[in-house]
Formats: structure tokens, C-alpha cells, sequence
């Protein structure tokens, strides 16, 4: 399995690397992160940008898809759905949590619960990843 | 209305600025935009990171509803859905065209079809805005 | 608070009275119900049609939105996105447990698991009601 | 290719006979069906169930796949979001027309709209088809 040191480099010069994404935990069933607020990834009213949660929560449930792979295998996203519950002011830390809500051998489905620095949730975002073969 | 280039420039210090977002149509039914693809908005594989479609596709339905408040409202997500169905290589540019499916008083539906330089979907996105009274 | 056997009245001339929907618990955050797979409610190969699940989650999740209203207040449907993970086999019984994610004064989010005969997760319905004055 | 007459007869004794779906269309880019709003698909208000409409558009949409299979394949929905926008009378009609964005060898993306008796829309539903091998 991927550590989450390597994993974590792997992001830098991505886009998980451009918002400041940091894994705090990677499991098989759960992976755990936490991006800080910055002004540049906010909206107008200086909170968190709608689009920043669901970037970040793409981000860990493929991670924890990444994480069960088979060898030979790889994954892309085919959906993603997202409900907005509450804000993130700017300047806190947001910490995202995705579970495994299914790891079958033809996709899986990770839910990722976003909350403010009040533990409050703000965001939900559900995703399906499809599990295909590798270019050999 | 609010025109063009004055959303450009409030873009310019929050997320949209952050990746580069280019307003290139704003109207009451449809607001278009481009975004090229830095190496910095990928995931693994050179290709768009998906978190990137849906913030590119948040930030152009946001546009097109706030386009279309009555003065003191003001709007929030409350859900966003995505397929996603092809990929857009790295240095390519991808064009994010957003239509109103719903312009309503209490909420808005717009859909964003974003394209790569082949002119192939590659994502869906459909998001429902509320409206809401903004703060005196 | 509207109470079970009151619900389940008002529910027999409607859909989830043509679809058998048996309610089992209703408390403010959390609803549980129950349905038969019947042959007419499948799809091709007897197993239970997605739109069943549907119809069954909305059903669950709008009955805990309604327990939750205050005087004076109405509910609808905004959105409703779902992920099919395994099937449920003709005549064996669905069980769907529907808990609030949010409860608002403005919009509530409720997620409805149903799983089949064997405990095994079948479904993930998550969406989000709107709540609005009711007519005078 | 499957004929529109050959479906609806498989519909029959399953969840589409049930609720009274009628093909009027069958193409492979394009779907298209409608429903009697019958007071055993309503909810309370005398207004279409939204299980139904997602139980009608998950119909439309699989039987655009279906047509589209190539031999030896068969489909399972893996999602499918609903923007819900108006409402549609009790004793009306509704139509749904579905449409391709997506035929490809491993998932097909379709697109329902259904609209009331006036022809405004009420509810857009867009789900991805997995494309599978069928049993030898």
C-alpha cells in the first residue's frame, strides 16, 4: 500500500499541492485531511469556495481508492455529489474525513464529511470511483 | 448587471484567480469561461484533476446567478452534481459553457458542460443555487 | 410532531402506499422503513428497480424533513442524488434508515442507507429539502 | 437493437407497469416516454411523488443504454442526481425525454428532462450507466 509520505509528495506539484492539501491519515477504509482556509481559495465574503470542498474531498476519497487497488489496476472518478451545509471562515482549518462506504472489484463509493474548525459539518460529498485495468 | 470585467476583477485574489479562470461571456441565460490546463490544476497522469472541473464549473453557475438577483439577495450552493466522461490533457485549454435550466425566485439550476481543445464533454455539472435575502 | 400510524395513513392513496412503504420508526432525527421486494416493484433479472429505491429514500427522507417543520412551515425536494452499490432480489424486504445530516431553518439534508436481506448496503440516497412558508 | 413495442411488453409485470410508463420513442440517442399522473403516484399536495419521477427517468435512461449494448453486455445504474424544479398536477401528463451526453464502451451518461402538461420543466435527472459483461 501507498504510504501517505509518498502520497503526500506525489501531490505537491498538483493540484492537492496548489491548496495546501495535508494528509493526516490513510487507511483502507478511511482517509483523513485538513487544508487550511487561505484567502486565494475562498469566495466573495471570505469563506471557503464551494468549489475548494469538493476539489479537497475528490482528493481524499481517490486517495483511499488509490489505497485498495489491486496491482494492475487503476481508478477514475465518475461522479461526484455534493451537499453544502455551512461555511468555513477564512484564515481557520477545514478537516475533511472520507469513508469507505463500498470496495467492490468494479467501483467504489467513498463519502467525504468536510467540517469547520467548530466541528461543525459543512460539506458532504459522495463519489464513485471506477476501478479499471492499468495500460500494461 | 454586474459586467464582466468588473466579476474578473473580484475573481482575481479568491480560488478562481488562484486557477486561472477567464470569463469570456456573461448573460442572464448562459456565462462562459476558459481555463487553461496548468500543470498545477492535474492529478496523476497529466490530466485535469477532477476537483479543478468543479470548482471551474461552481464558479461559472455562481456567475450566472449572481447575474440574475433582484438587488438585496444574495445566493449560496446547496448542491452540486458531476459525471465525469473524458479527460483534458495538460496544457491544453478547457471552455466551461453554463446555462440556466431553472431562474427562479426561492432557487436557480445551472448546468455547465466543460469541453477540451477536441471539443469532446468531459464533464457535467449541475448545481441548484438558492436565494436568499442578503444582510442589510 | 405528526406520529407514525398518522403518517402511514396519509401514505396508502399515494406512491408509498402503491409501493408497500411500512414505516417502523419516526424520530427527528432518524427514520426507518421497511418494503417488500415485489415482482412489480423490480426491473429486469428480479431484482429490485433503482427507481424503487428512489422513490422509497425520497419517501424516508421527506417524512423526517416533515416531523422537523415548524408551525407555519412546508417542505420540498430541492435534489436528490444517489449511488447504487449491490442489489436486493425479488421477495426478500428492504430496510432504509433515513438520518438527518442537517436540520436548518432553511434547508435540511437527510441520507437514507438501504440495505437488503442480508445487511448488505445497497443504496445511498442524500437530499436536500427545502423548507418554505406554507400557504396561509 | 431492442423495438420500442418489445420493451414495453418486458415492462409490463415490473416497477414501469406499475407506475403506467408509456414508451413514445426509442432511438439510440434519445428516449422518450410519458407518465399519467395518477393520484397513486402523487404525494400530498396532489402533486406528482418525486420517487416517481426518478423511478420514470431512471427507466427512459436505461432503456437508452439498453439499445446501445453491444452483444454479450447488460448495464447497471451506478448513480443518478435529480434537480427537482416544478411540479406536475395530479390527473396531467408528464413526458420525459432522455438523451445521450455520453455512449462510451464502459459507461454511458444519460440526461432526462420531464416535463408537465405545460411543458415547463420539472425535474432534470442525470445518471451513469455502467456497461458490464453479461453472465455466459
Amino acid at each position: 500500500m501507498l504510504d501517505l509520505d509518498t502520497i503526500q509528495k506525489l501531490f505537491e506539484p498538483l493540484l492537492p499541492g496548489l491548496m495546501g492539501v495535508r494528509l493526516t491519515e490513510v487507511a483502507p477504509e478511511r482517509v483523513v485531511g485538513e487544508m487550511q482556509v487561505r484567502p486565494d481559495l475562498c469566495t466573495a465574503g471570505d469563506i471557503l469556495h464551494g468549489g475548494a470542498y469538493m476539489a479537497f474531498a475528490d482528493t481524499l476519497g481517490a486517495v483511499g481508492t488509490i489505497v485498495n487497488l489491486a496491482p494492475g489496476k487503476r481508478t477514475t472518478t465518475t461522479d461526484s455529489s455534493t451537499k453544502f451545509i455551512a461555511a468555513a471562515r477564512v484564515n481557520t482549518t477545514v478537516v475533511g474525513e472520507s469513508v469507505a462506504l463500498h470496495r467492490g472489484r468494479t467501483t467504489m463509493v467513498w463519502q467525504t464529511s468536510v467540517r469547520n474548525a467548530e466541528g461543525r459539518l459543512c460539506a458532504v460529498v459522495t463519489q464513485t470511483q471506477l476501478v479499471l485495468d492499468a495500460p500494461a
